[in-house]
């Protein structure tokens, strides 16, 4: 039986890596789109989006019957329930890649933006955020994951950097107002991604360790500073 | 033991039904203090939200706990994950009722937002959307959650709306910038609590049927329409 169940939970881990695999690419291209000015990272996004949600559902049917035929205990129940979980989060960021893919339709139609060295760094900084969150996962290593918990909050210091200086613009007439709205509207996508991360880092301390530290740290929060 | 796993099953709903409880009282507040311009309101949101976030820690440990002690199956296995998942949208819901609390804040520091009409139409649906999401899950009523899937695009609609006319108003000066942004980001902030709602309404359905819904039908997104 334990046997069966590790198999189960070792097929569980590859589909979920797979799964984050096409999220870190959709992250990616979605970067790549308003970055580079380009409709084929655009459209590269919706593809992944698709195989997402595929893996997404399918990942959920898997914990399932893992659950029903298998009724793992401890560790291996905390593993499952957190696999359930960062499944739902990287779901979610795939929306966020499509959302900011759609933002750049839109961005794409008026003249660039005077200034994206903000925007560009908090993309950086989110992309590698994710990747430490995957990687906590793929290697059950809680420092990693303790790691995209204290450095969230950098995104969102930069994130009222570009809401600023995008109102600054407006007001300054450098740019339109819907553009600097588009701006917005991508660094509060990137944003999310972020948060999400976060949210899969607490599941991987859950997983390794059973605390629940979702609500021992603060997050900033509201107005300019959203969470 | 099916006994004890339906006593278990009973409380974690009644834990539920209470964390939605608060939630709605959450957004309750959260609305009447852009609407009437109200401090005491956002003090409100923000002293549910640690009720919030301690009912989200106490359920999951408990659904934990059911899953490891009582080894449900089929229906009841379907409704503690559902439960699982429910209590994840709760919090964020409650997450975006501080967000609109903490908007408001700055939503008062500014000259009065020239028309409110669409921001109060989109609050008013969205409760109802909540209410109904909630409703769904109480009576087990698939018929409720499936109008909760359906109606969701009337929100996006209603914030399309809003997004389109704080632009015309920031561009024609009938507002400043940051006064603008203050209600677009409030509508944001309704729109993804309607979104969650949504989420429920899905897990609500299968939790019932055993069928998962949640990338059959299309939702708006992106641009000025996110998801």
């Amino acid at each position: 039986m334990q046997r069966s169940l590790d198999t189960g939970l070792g097929e569980v881990k590859a589909q979920l890596i797979q799964m984050a695999g096409y999220l870190e690419e959709a992250v990616k291209y979605s970067t790549l789109a308003w970055k580079n000015r380009s409709r084929e990272m655009i459209d590269k996004v919706n593809q992944i989006e698709s195989k997402v949600n595929q893996a997404h559902m399918d990942i959920d049917a898997a914990c399932f019957k893992l659950l029903a035929t298998q009724q793992p205990l401890a560790s291996d129940l905390r593993f499952l329930l957190s696999v359930v979980k960062i499944n739902t989060d990287l779901e979610r960021m795939a929306d966020q890649a499509v959302n900011i893919a759609n933002n750049t339709e839109f961005y794409l139609k008026h003249t660039p933006y005077p200034d994206l060295a903000d925007l560009i760094k908090m993309s950086e900084i989110v992309r590698e955020l994710v990747k430490v969150a995957i990687d906590s996962f793929i290697n059950s290593d809680s420092a990693l994951a303790k790691k995209v918990v204290d450095e969230d909050d950098q995104v969102d210091q930069l994130k009222d950097k570009v809401f600023q200086n995008a109102l600054e613009s407006i007001k300054m007439k450098t740019t339109d107002a819907e553009q600097g709205l588009n701006v917005i509207l991508i660094a509060r996508n990137l944003e999310r991604i972020g948060d999400h991360a976060t949210n899969i880092a607490e599941d991987v301390i859950f997983s390794i360790s059973g605390k629940d530290v979702r609500h021992s740290h603060s997050r900033e929060k509201g107005g300019l500073n959203e969470k």
